[in-house]
């Protein structure tokens, strides 16, 4: 079934990690997951709340990737959107479970715009304007 | 079932409104909405593509709104991830599907961080670091 998009919702329970409060690696963290999937970062913004929690988007030029922590809880809710045939999210969750130490990941995904098939051929190709 | 996070992945299919490859009008539209949800917008970053194509993050004190557009689609998919009792986000999709004049709105709701009945009190507030 053809799509425009393809999201992959990652909830990472049981984190073991330390880091789930630690904005500078987080960002780290979630830029370098992008860019191990292929994707071509346009933009990285990142919060970090009080008294705990960081929330962060990167925009691509394929999507999206984002991220939101709850260290109290030991949890983390990461977002992976993409868009084209190239993109390999399943290398970034992979990264984000280990950088994480999550015991506890589960992977949802969905297709984002479904094609009929009387649907214009899907040749978009996404550069930047 | 208590849990974290909501989200909302908003697909706004058959959208005859001509705004979707209008940057400058969808920061208006999603930062309009985010604000009608009752969220605390925190920064907003919005890319224009070539040939055409509008991708946008709001990140929330409450978590996040994104949008991505296939205007050569008619096409648009919005999500809304929340935390918290108080923000209404059907206030924002409501207003979405106006503006954007979709004739075939779809909404998938998820629980995000589904909490066990041992866990802690759910009591965070999101304030600004």
């Amino acid at each position: 079934m053809r799509a425009l998009g393809r999201q992959l919702l990652v909830d990472l329970k049981d984190c073991k990690a330390k880091n789930l409060d630690n904005m500078e690696e987080i960002q780290n963290i979630m830029t370098t997951a992008a860019k191990l999937a292929g994707a071509t970062i346009k933009e990285a913004i990142f919060h970090k709340f009080s008294p705990h929690g960081v929330s962060g988007m990167v925009i691509i030029a394929e999507s999206h990737l984002s991220v939101h922590t709850w260290p109290e809880y030991d949890y983390a809710a990461v977002d992976i959107f993409t868009c084209g045939e190239d993109l390999k999210p399943e290398k970034a969750i992979g990264y984000l479970i280990d950088k994480f130490q999550s015991n506890d990941p589960a992977i949802t995904e969905f297709k984002r715009g479904v094609l009929r098939t009387e649907d214009k051929n899907l040749s978009r190709k996404f550069e930047p304007g």
